[in-house]
């Protein structure tokens, strides 16, 4: 691969241009008009606009990406996360066009895309699910009739959904019929597809998620686990790895699950099966595969040595995996905060605006994607998550000791701006937070902006 | 310890109070009129002034800063590199007045300090030296009688010198005699000790040396060696670890030179003994022992994973090294280049002045301890080394590749500046650097900013 264009903005643009520079491969930004002055139209060694700022018009736009990609002689054009890396359309088109999708095939995009499909392969190959409907309910009447079954709470999940969204829980068969009508009516419009299927709900669980890589020799490894339990609204917040909650025992089996999962669809490339553990029974399930890189991608990379993006770029370019399953060894403890521009005392409303004062920390074991520099204007039509603030020490106490010291360091001030760095600061310091000992729920049952 | 005063300024202040904050221990930073902005005063707990701009008015004041440390109750002194590190009396004051000074006992720092004396019990010790005088001569005539036993060319050192300076070269009897006579000269205005001693000068060799780590308990271990023979006049540019040059034979013989070393002379905490690595003939001998954490430190923390300013306070609060020698393993490349405000077009002419845009490289394997941050006036007073930019990667080929892109991000500008940046960037892409197959005169022999 010599060139690639990545289908991006912010930090995830930035870091996968980062790679592409490592590697000398060439890279080419694309950037609405809301985007003239970001970091990644800055490092990128070509960058052109697309369109205006909806991303609908610009980061979105399929046809306006692929004619840059062609234009400029890309061999390879990276999704990122979001916009377009879960769009099997886009990767269809780009192996059409005869441009490498630095990503899975199509098909794998698709089979995990329609969350019921995958769900049923995953019955099929052997990885542990929630117990729950047969594919997509009919209607209402179905979905109660399921539920009796099951037992309540159950929870109402929109087939094409994922990530959070398009989800319901429902603890009455009246909660059950309205949410089934519901949802169905929402995915129906959020996502083009209106089936909704239906699996037990389960209250208090832990977020936890394996890394995968595959090549297209058949190589299938994990990465070790992910522990992304501190969500807002099921948004992550923080990131960690180690998991605080796993054994060993079912560290394992979790790894070897997600390798089970990634076969199952014939996974290539850079992409993360997504577990609910039930860590009152110790039992794990299959959630979702989100795949793409993630957001939370680094936090792996500090604990295995292995960079992730690189790896997506070698894959791509038809490079077997260098490591094997025993080469991957799991080195101290990582944590990822995600610095959003929202004010965290404001319910996290979106909060951008123009970066006046910008210092970032640094030091030993402290690494930052960023997509802010000083005098930025951070643009309020996109995702507000503008940095990562990652940290990597020997254990769990010291990683969130550096955290605290490096968040103290951190400044992103100017008019309008609010950001998620007085939230993490408190959230180090909380006890709950530190013994390790919760769940999903744990930010809904604990005010740390006043603790 | 409870409360540590940092007896310095720069990057280096910055990175002790990083390592205090992680450890929970409170910081007392002092500053001169100069440096009232400084980072390290804005980072500190608390923050003093001590005198104005000149160092000997006020970060070598030995009166002031320990009265700051009593007056503020600091159990700890932290005296980081250069100004009063390598002072005994400093160290001895420290040790009057009840306050641990964060490095070897005074006795170790005179023994290392005066190099004929430290070179005297090496020999003893069984380390390996250069041919040369036993101990000082006392003038030119005792001077060439030893040159002609041991042939020439032979270089000079000042007994009270170190780290490059008070030392010359004599390639002939006549520049022998002259060179002793002002070497002494010089000695005497710069050390207040005129005494000067003789050795064989090797012309082609690499600068290679070990980091050490002591407690109080008699435990003392060696982290690898860093290799730094990229200099400029004496002065280091680019420090790597591992050393591209060493056998794997020679490298552990000499991590137990190094450590016989430090135990010769009660070694306590960090230090680094320093080597004179000829490679035509694959031996190595004592060069200098610098009885302080060093500028390059960060390099062996990244490959080895210990921080070594941390170890540094929990030996001087009396805990146990929790290392052993077997526990220190190295993994992958590791190379720090130094961020001077220096013109690398102009013969490195100092070239200080306002920071107007600062953007710092980040990303994986990125790391960057810098006293910088935008909108800050670099004082003329002090040393140019401004920041430090380190990476890690597996190898060294991937070293040089992340520390191009890292250095290509880096932006600092303003009225009057320059820094090393363009130069570093320019080595990073030299044939013989990256082949690393050169010698201490490599900067000397190649124009490294017009190749």
């Amino acid at each position: 691969m010599k060139k690639v264009l990545i289908a991006n903005r912010g930090e995830i643009a930035v870091r996968i241009i980062r790679a592409c520079k490592e590697l000398d491969i060439q890279s080419v930004a694309v950037y609405s008009e809301a985007d003239r002055d970001a970091l990644h139209v800055q490092l990128a060694d070509e960058a052109y606009c697309i369109g205006p700022k909806l991303s609908s018009e610009s980061y979105l736009k399929i046809s306006s990406i692929l004619s840059v990609a062609q234009k400029t002689g890309c061999d390879g054009i990276h999704p990122g996360y979001g916009f377009l890396a879960e769009n099997a359309s886009f990767a269809e088109a780009c192996e059409d066009a005869g441009i490498t999708f630095i990503g899975p095939t199509s098909d794998a995009i698709k089979m995990m895309g329609i969350k019921d499909i995958a769900k049923d392969s995953m019955i099929k190959a052997g990885v542990p699910t929630v117990p729950g409907s047969v594919g997509i309910v009919a209607d209402a009447a179905e979905a109660a009739e399921v539920a009796k079954g099951i037992g309540y709470p159950v929870i109402i999940k929109a087939t094409a959904g994922g990530g959070g969204k398009g989800i319901r829980v429902a603890r009455t068969e009246e909660e059950l019929i309205k949410g089934v009508q519901i949802t169905q009516k929402e995915a129906a419009a959020a996502f083009g597809n209106p089936g909704v299927y239906l699996e037990k709900f389960i209250e208090d669980f832990r977020h936890c998620e394996i890394q995968i890589l595959a090549d297209n020799y058949g190589n299938t490894i994990h990465l070790g686990e992910r522990d992304c339990t501190v969500q807002r609204r099921m948004q992550k917040l923080v990131e960690e790895a180690p998991s605080p909650a796993l054994s060993e025992e079912r560290r394992v089996e979790m790894g070897e699950a997600a390798v089970k999962a990634a076969l199952a669809c014939g996974y290539r490339g850079a992409g993360t099966v997504e577990f609910i553990f039930d860590y009152h029974e110790d039992k794990f399930y299959f959630m979702e595969m989100n795949t793409r890189i993630q957001v939370e991608h680094p936090v792996t990379e500090m604990i295995t040595g292995i960079d992730l993006v690189q790896q997506q770029l070698k894959i791509a370019s038809g490079e077997k995996l260098v490591y094997k399953q025993e080469d991957v060894k799991v080195n101290g403890w990582a944590m990822e905060c995600r610095i959003n521009a929202e004010n965290p005392s404001k319910n996290f409303m979106p909060s951008p605006g123009k970066v006046e004062d910008y210092i970032a920390p640094g030091g030993y074991g402290v690494r930052i994607d960023s997509a802010m520099y000083p005098g930025y204007s951070i643009p309020p039509f996109y995702d507000s998550m503008v940095a990562k603030l990652i940290v990597h020490a020997d254990t769990r106490e010291e990683a969130i000791a550096k955290m605290k010291r490096a968040l103290g360091e951190f400044i992103v001030e100017g008019p309008g701006i609010q950001t998620t760095i007085p939230f993490h600061a408190k959230l180090m310091d909380h006890e709950v937070f530190k013994k390790g000992d919760f769940n999903t729920k744990f930010l809904e049952e604990n005010d740390v902006m006043n603790s």
